[in-house]
C-alpha cells in the first residue's frame, strides 16, 4: 500500500526566521495588513508500508533522522493513502 | 479578523526537484521504502481581513504578485480563522 505523507518542517518560537520576516516586509509595503509570516519546508513523500500506522512511525522516524534538527524545529505530519 | 493562510507552494510536474531527489535518495538509503519525494515551501501567513473570502483572494492575489512563480509554481491555500 503507497501512503503519502506531508512533513511540514519549521522553526520552533523563538528562532529568528529571515525569509519569513522579509516576506513580511514585502507583503506589507504591497498594501496587506500582514501581522507575521512564517516559512516552513514540506517534505511530500510516497511510502510504501503495510498499514497507516506503520507509515506514521516511519514518518516519525524520518525526522528525528534526517528531515528536522530537533534543536531548532517542529515538524506536522499527516499521513493520507495514496491514490 | 484575523485569518491564518497556509500557502503551499511547489514545483509544476516535470520540473526538477534536486532537494526531493537528494532526500529520496539518502530516506532509500536509511532503508525505507521510498518512491519519490517533492519539496514545497508554506508560507504561514497572520492576515487581518473582514471575511474568510476575503482573506482568499487577499491570498491568491499575494501568490500572483509575490510568493508564487507562475512559470514554474504551482500552489494550494488554505485559509482558516486564526485563535
Amino acid at each position: 500500500m503507497k501512503y503519502h505523507l506531508k512533513v511540514e518542517v519549521g522553526l520552533k518560537p523563538g528562532h529568528s526566521d529571515p525569509e519569513g520576516e522579509t516576506t513580511s516586509r514585502l507583503l506589507r509595503e504591497l498594501g496587506y495588513k500582514v501581522d507575521r509570516v512564517n516559512v516552513s519546508k514540506v517534505y511530500n513523500v510516497i511510502l510504501e508500508a503495510s498499514s497507516r500506522q506503520e507509515a506514521l512511525t516511519k514518518a516519525e522516524e524520518m525526522c528525528k533522522r534526517l528531515l528536522a534538527n530537533p534543536t531548532k524545529d517542529n515538524y506536522i505530519i499527516i499521513v493520507e493513502e495514496e491514490k
